[in-house]
């Protein structure tokens, strides 16, 4: 017996509100509006459906999208060529070959609201620097990138200080000594998502120096997220962004 | 010779504009202007001046804070009754003793714009979450506490769900399995800046279980500080709240 | 409005049935009825309420207890002699100090359906396995300990090889190298649930040692529980017990 | 000298007593006795022979097959297409190839007593989900899977909220933050056996972020086997199994 | 019905052969030759009983000794003051207290066949370097001393080159860098038990560095025990000595 | 408006000191000067522009170098074939295979002021060790090896005991035990780099055994850089070598 | 001028004796005499010169082999066919694939003394314990081995029991939880190396959770050498041998 | 026979030649000559004595003390109060209470050749900073300190641009993340000396993270000694300056 039915037996007086109120509190799992409860959830909170496919065959990963592709938008994450061939026939699909990103679902219009910065400072960086800037994008966020191919050092920064100032949110990705996020809140009063990513060697412990390094920074008011997670620093990114929009 | 100096003399002619351009270019530290520019810098991040603590003894953290305690507000961070003994003829000078902070300075006025929202599941973590609570509010943002002192488990938070959907940034916090950022982000649309807290024991590791719990998290768009960072948490959420309220 | 309300409008035609579902499925979490399905959860699982004391003052243990003491049975773990002071006034409160565990409410009377056996190789292990050992017997299970005191190997093992043989389940404990649980699944076809402790010393590692012997256990079917985590293993042999009554 | 022999020449008055004591307390470890005894044991755990592939080359492992193939069933795990090539001419010998293993000997008939529930979050953990489920069946018992393909969240076990109820014993794997044995312990009175697996990246740390995060669930009685250990997981619900169909 | 029963019977004929092997092979682990047999073990092996002290209470650790007073020697290490106060009642006992060892049981007269040599190259690895000394030499072994006092480096050593080289088994002990055993592995022909120490700071990990560079040791032949575990080598240094003293 | 444009008003009478030293205060940043200070930093640091392959494409990294390369000396590190394929055709580029580093720009000349020693126990360890020489020697030292090609132990170091006492510095490279630091300490007082290296198995965790060896070395005044990063002590002796020169 | 030179003229008397020994003390390291010392250690410490082939090319290795092929017999460890076919026209070079291993030089004659015995639990293992055996048996040892290929349990062990109980010293070798030398050490008084191997999967951590077993093994006098290093263990048990021979 | 001997008897005639080469090479290590090499091996290396305080007690080091004090200047690091009290009455023996260091015997003049410069991040820090920084004064060098007492970051630096650019060797000390030694490398190109210091919490690791940060900077040339290990600092700078005295 579904709710519905158990509403219109009340109302008719075959069933007793007793009797109902009973019933209702059996059935938490069942009811049709839990669904519905979840289903609001995944569109306020404005995450997106994302796959990871490291672990899936191309044909299990097809066989997820099927189901999901006329509901909602799905980024599926560290993809690759033969994945993409394999879904590339489904409307709307197109592949960030930089970022090893297939998305699925019309790109979002921009919704204005000010922009995030992705910054990153070496170009061995730039495929995770792209992974959060596509998701923040296809979100319909606005994404400046500062990607300082070609130099050493963090000095470049300074040509791009007042762009730095003036983001809504900042992303900052850095592997080896992770302190591009510190450097970076020199510059700005934005809140600022730093990614460490697996790039280095020896100590670097793919990652783990630049992860530790971001968490102990002395500049206070820095958060992080996984090595390597561009995709969760846009999502992050795109949270407070919707907030601002809401303003 | 200073960069007046440097401009009399450009005015009066007894140093042609290639010159003084040259010597300008030689002097990038010593500019009194840097000095400023770094004062603004801290301004306008609107982050305040921390000390930590341990390491430190309480003659050196004095001293410290009478050299700052005109100019700016001081945070004193995993303090103690000593500390604060030592601190509390200066003006304005309040201990917070459950979350261990010292501060120095007016505290600042509600500036509206939406509250922070500060969850932990267990009342081991409310030293954190106090820690995380006060430093939000002390720099003028409005908070909201969930502590759940008395449950065992996370199904209390549904009492709280409509707290929680509107709050414009969440703080949670938590130690062993760190699962509580995770749960609430199924309630909540808003950022979500995770604290995992060092109780537990084993395998917890002081706090390193749970920082990997958050960092792995399958919710994306999680956020995370340092173990026991509950300042660093709040002036995270207080930068957020920043951008909220310039719109 | 509650639902009982909302059911009484149903009746009375004051409201459709399509409002009374489009509210349903708007009120989820405010419902009472999920306070009852996890009320219901709670007494189902056979799990009791536990109360974590490292880093919560007594005074706070005390406030947590009053406000359940006379809904349901509570377990204080790794409590000490203060933390029993301060509780000893409540009704049905006892204190294990072998193990330092605080129980306010009544023992269960035996269930039957067969015995759990607490095996441990060391007497420096003792308070985890009474951990373990009155965990389970307040639930009303019966408990057979083989402690071991006085003998330096596991030889002693076999004049048990029937009381071994013939549990319902096993908990084996052991610190250092954690060999206990692989040498006990020799005497028996019951499920073994191993509890590494933190006794040892070096690259014993505080229980890390023997926690990687247990999960890497040649013998297929041990299953492992946290770092000195008697609590878990009590609960987790209770859990198969209720089973094993149930047929 | 043999036993029987010992025992004749006793009866015989060939020998005294003492002498035949004396005589058996010195051939402890040649006794056929003892080799029966082992065989017993083994029989009686209801443990199949398990072969380990890594680190062994097909003929080796063919070789091992060889010597045991008449006597028990075996089971060889973490396989591949190579070597069930060069096994496949065994009786009784079929390839699971979705999780790996090779199995020879008649597949046990079910046996009742209820069911085991699998449960993964992620279709990326599908291979140690199905090498649980098969060991399980395999050993005659009833397996109900639930590997929620197709969709990102864990709300999607609300659906299966009856069955999760209902099991004997529940195996519930997850890589990342190893969040769902706690999710489903929400559900059930049954013992949970949590298998962490090695998908993630950077902190995930290849499944010990996931081992961690189950070690230290705050919902207690959960038990874990090692990383990936799908094979350990379907042994160790097995043996709960046996027991239960003992009552 | 023990062993010598069945034999009387069988040699009356009141049991047949067949019924007394069945029997036997039922028996395995009740069986009176069983116990001798690890008694036996024991006296062979030449390994002492050994209580580890921490975790346990003084009072354990006497009711311990009391048990095997009589029957063997015993070996309480990392003991204290408390508990040699607790002990010294019991005939023959005595406290070595640089190594923090008592012992209950005679002496060993020495057995001869070369000496056991000691060496560390600090005065704070001395506490280790007396309990594998003292451990040795009260098992009957000679054991030479080497033990630097007073010196920063190495190169004392030379002036004992004689004595390292004819000695029959080395123990070298050393913390920080854990370069002493690789170092006398160039003065002598003899293997070389190597135990790491906790003495150090910072990225010595409380004697996991050295640990790593002696299992790392360019040197082959090395062999290593337990961080700080003093008894363990002095018993496997015996242990070689007893294999020298049986040619 | 620029600087120049500035000093101009300043000249002409159109602009007050007082404003001119106000609108130098406010652009720190967007200052040309600035940019020729990094640039002098970089010349004067005498650290040369160094690429890291690893995660870049050789087209990236070809694009990176032509925007550097008439400016600076250009090291690229860790470099392969392929990517000397790419660059060959830019002027006065050499590939050295042997540590596969590629180099852009003229070899300076042999500056004098002594030498840097480089020496490496094992032949596995050449790669790293040639990195560090090549670097030291392209930018104008003169460099000497001992490699010991073809020996166990360390025992030929005497035969090159002049040759290392007589160094200025000394770079000392070794995997494993990470030794040969301590070792060659005591026959020279030059400052000692020491570079930990991958080579070895198991325990020796791809060089963190090294690592920890030579930064708990018994012998003080040896510091220490990167696993495998021969690159950085070249660039460390080099800047000894230049202070060297200063005098 | 030599040592020979000096004293001619000594005994000339063209150098007085104070002028000798002050020239004396300055040529510590290029005295021939000190070469002939170390080339003394080698023959008499018995270890053999051994070549780590990862890291080094086979052309690297054939001109380390050139150098000393006509002075000491050489081991070439963790070698491959293509560095066999490099080398294999050395007089007395042969390959042992099943352990990876090429040697060059005659095979020792065996010297008697008792054998060495090697056990690994696993044919996976059998590449490390081969390692071992070999080593030992090159050296001249006698060796037995067992291998125990085709039975999952430790059990069998018993059928070797005598073998085990009279060797001269044990090689016992595992992977995954490291449980063999503990067991094996119930069966023997013998010396027992353990070797720890990197078979295993998830926790296992390629070897450490066998190390660390091994290391804290609960039967004092167990000593361990590197992760896979049977080699090592090969060598340390003939140096134990050596001594027994001396005797 | 010593040296003076033989070379007597050589003059003599009494011995031949050859037969005191051969003795010669017999006696390595017995020779006077040795001694006095490793006594000059200290002079010239210019490294003084150090007792390190932690697991010797005061009695031990006053021992220790008496035996050098007449021969080398000595450095007591890690000491405390009581230490002192015990060795107060030895000439020349003074405390540096700020830094835990008691030394005895005269403090060199200063030797010229330029300074160390010694900056640290936090007063937390200080007290590594003053033992680096005494140290190397004790040794002779001129020693200017940058502590930044008062200040929250690293603005202040710029203030000190002009000494940190002249410095001879800098010496750079911070916990939590480290970050001071890549931020100096702007400003000098000085080599640099990074301590990594264990103040902080959490993932800091007492430590490690800012150790990790240095080893990865991606500013070349920078190296590291072992946390906390300001002694080892100050004596790698002096032993650079010695280099810079000699040109």
């Amino acid at each position: 017996m579904d709710i519905e039915e158990l509403l219109k037996k009340v109302k008719k007086g075959e069933m007793s509100i007793k009797e109902a109120l009973d019933l209702l509190s059996e059935l938490p799992f069942k009811d049709v509006g839990f669904a519905k409860i979840d289903f609001h959830r995944r569109l306020r909170r404005g995450v997106p459906e994302a796959i990871y496919s490291p672990g899936k065959t191309k044909e299990q990963i097809k066989e997820i999208v099927k189901e999901m592709v006329n509901k909602e938008k799905i980024f599926i994450t560290k993809a690759d060529d033969a994945i993409y061939e394999e879904l590339k026939y489904f409307p709307n699909c197109r592949y960030y070959k930089d970022c090893k990103m297939v998305i699925i679902g019309k790109k979002e219009e921009k919704k204005g609201g000010g922009y995030i910065l992705v910054a990153c400072a070496g170009s061995s960086d730039l495929s995770i620097a792209e992974e959060a800037a596509v998701t923040a994008e296809e979100l319909g966020n606005e994404v400046k990138r500062i990607y300082d191919v070609g130099v050493a050092g963090i000095h470049r920064l300074i040509n791009y200080a007042d762009e730095i100032r003036k983001a809504s949110v900042v992303i900052a990705i850095a592997g080896m000594d992770g302190i591009l996020p510190t450097i970076i809140s020199n510059f700005t009063p934005a809140p600022i998502i730093a990614v460490p990513t697996s790039i280095g060697y020896g100590t670097g412990l793919n990652g783990v120096a630049a992860l530790m390094a971001m968490l102990n920074s002395c500049s206070p008011g820095i958060v992080v997220v996984n090595i390597d997670n561009g995709f969760g620093a846009g999502v992050a990114a795109h949270l407070i962004m919707e907030k601002l929009r809401e303003k």
